[in-house]
């Protein structure tokens, strides 16, 4: 079978059938999860109706993923090789293409309902950056950083799909030379270019590095939008709130694990090195390039591949000490930088801090986040055979506060 | 009617018609939610089936509370008006008797499915008890702390019901004179006695201090069990994160807010004067005495009167950025000290970081704690008439390491 097969599409297509991201959609009556091929979807609740596919039922009447995600890796395993023959052989033309959606005429939702979200910080030139920024003249990496995966837990109940609304935050906010807090709008609203992973198979006790693919379905990109103003003056002792957990945005296609084989790669050596239960047989590392773009302008192209952690020793770390991990939770690399500032994933460093506004391609300059400004992040990896993988995108406008 | 009713309860049963907590219970083929009274719990699903009460299906198939707690105060309020009658007018007695079980016959499960798990930091003393110990030779209580309510996320996923076990946490510590990290199980395992209050009615933007009794539908015991060794090397600079995340305990009953009426009073004065969005017309601290046993022993009795931050603050707070709060969204106190040694919500405080260990009842000393030891936390607070309204309790075994 060719890459292309009856679809026809482009040998490039990062939608093609090395692809296959899953996706929730809802369309007056309609509402179910599908498979992106191309610019279009698959029902997967018809198909599994009319017993094109058998997923155990678990495409059934489901408005979201978890079901099909709890299924396990040799459910997932089985239902995409049947996707790839249904979406590649000549001879399910005519079963299948009745029940394939174009995308645009759909409303794309948040794939599966999220249990919890965690939120890691594993980019050594982010955790930097924001070191020197949040607390100058001290030492910018904390002594814990190269040993654990530090990550904190974030507010699951307001991670929203790409497209919805970011209304700007309220909150409290004082500058060292104030006498004490203020309360009103943001003025330092910012982004964060992730990559986030979720969970399939829960665990009932800890993950070991190398079942990392047994337990994970897929990765969706994360813009976790971040209020700094608010951020500096309240996350100390005990972390980051207010300041993340108004909104969390994620892209609608859930790339399985299995579509991301070709961008395996090892991560950044660790020095000193990790303790036993972080040491990996396999490579869990991604090659994922992302893209930033701010109205429009591409103002940054944070590399994944550069991490210093992986995903699986973050899933590894964040149940060895007996937390079970849950269908639905969602764990976020956090801001992914590369060591060039057009390498930041976030504004706070592209800007460094607004001192050094960046030139949008309108002729405006910006520093941090002005209401009507609209950002959207979007991600490929390699696939097989010099094709890539694509992501999507996920995207938010910034509006006014509520 | 009198306050025993024809269920012949003692005048000052605790857990009289004047409480009326709610709890979730599974037992052989019966599973369903139902509302305590004295030692006994009226089914409530079979009591809506016949006709006794009418909570618009709510109770209906269901294992958990939230559908119940989602319907909103005035639902609320009607339905215990309703189950006060039911309780105590004598007519009632043939219909009712038959659906009550006794306790003892029931397993008592999680009373509502977590959405979001908040925990905050609202204790002067215990912040600056822990100030002391993590930050020595710092300012214990940082500049933030009297003009927010400090708090952080925590994991909703492994929110356990009283009377589960909790195996010890593995993980990595690093004391101050060690070169590097080593792994093993946590040797400073500690408890937090705290209160958690349960939001019932969703809020899609910021909920007003004085609108908290609209949203809130009741409150439970918390113990968040804390691994002091993991915690003290992870925490910085995003703060708590396995040293809290293994488990969290919550008490079967969910004390409805309307229960804790005459337990209303004023919290301690705030100075500075706190920003208008935290600013209350009405009083909303709780009068609620806790108690700590350590295998039996009282060690502690720590007085939730005395907390700087009430839960409406903390409510308002955690949504004036515009998140959302969602039915079974869960946020607890923080550890409830009082200025004395034995009213100290943590062992962490109570043995001064284990420089003072407590001697326990089989002469016997502690300073964190040992496999096999159990900590139970009860609670009560003033109902009508001098009567106390009870929490029960919670209460949890620490096993080795699964």
């Amino acid at each position: 079978m060719s890459a292309a097969g009856w679809l026809e599409l482009a040998h490039d297509d990062p939608f093609g059938v090395h692809n296959l991201p899953y996706c929730a959609f809802g369309q007056e009556r309609l509402r179910g999860t599908g498979v992106r091929i191309g610019d279009r979807i698959l029902n997967l609740a018809a198909a599994e109706e009319r017993g094109l596919v058998d997923a155990g039922g678990a495409f059934l009447g489901q408005g979201t993923l978890n079901r099909f995600m709890s299924a396990g890796r040799p459910a997932w395993a089985r239902v995409r090789e049947r996707l790839t023959e249904l979406l590649s052989a000549g001879r399910h033309r005519d079963a299948v293409e009745p029940l394939l959606l174009p995308i645009a005429q759909v409303r794309l939702g948040l794939p599966f309902e999220v249990a919890d979200y965690v939120d890691f910080y594993s980019s050594q030139e982010h955790a930097t950056n924001l070191g020197r920024l949040f607390r100058p003249g001290g030492e910018p990496l904390l002594p814990n950083w190269k040993h654990l995966p530090v990550g904190y837990h974030g507010r699951a109940g307001t991670v929203v799909v790409s497209g919805t609304y970011i209304p700007r935050p309220h909150g409290q906010r004082k500058a060292p030379d104030e006498a004490a807090p203020t309360f009103g709008p943001s003025q330092r609203l910012d982004i964060e270019a992730e990559v986030g992973f979720v969970v399939g198979a829960p665990s009932d006790g800890p993950v070991a590095v190398d079942d990392f693919r047994a337990h994970v379905f897929g990765a969706v990109l994360v813009n976790d939008w971040s209020a700094r103003d608010l951020q500096a003056w309240e996350y100390q002792p005990l972390g980051p709130f207010l300041g993340k957990s108004f909104r969390t945005s994620i892209s609608p296609w859930v790339v399985p694990l299995d579509a991301l084989d070709a961008a395996r790669a090892a991560g950044p050596a660790q020095e000193p090195e990790v303790l036993p239960y972080l040491r990996a047989a396999e490579h869990h590392g991604y090659d994922i390039d992302l893209e930033v773009r701010w109205n429009g302008t591409v103002v940054s192209r944070p590399p994944f591949a550069g991490l210093y952690w992986t995903p699986a020793q973050q899933l590894a770390h964040m149940t060895v000490n007996g937390a079970w991990a849950r269908t639905g939770d969602l764990y976020a690399s956090g801001t992914v930088s590369g060591p060039d500032p057009d390498q930041t994933g976030s504004f706070i460093e592209r800007t460094w801090n607004g001192a050094r506004p960046v030139r949008l391609d309108d002729g405006t300059t910006r520093a941090f986040l002005l209401d009507g400004d609209t950002v959207t992040i979007t991600g490929t990896a390699p696939g097989p055979d010099g094709v890539r993988v694509g992501f999507g995108e996920v995207t938010g406008t910034i509006t006014k506060p509520e």
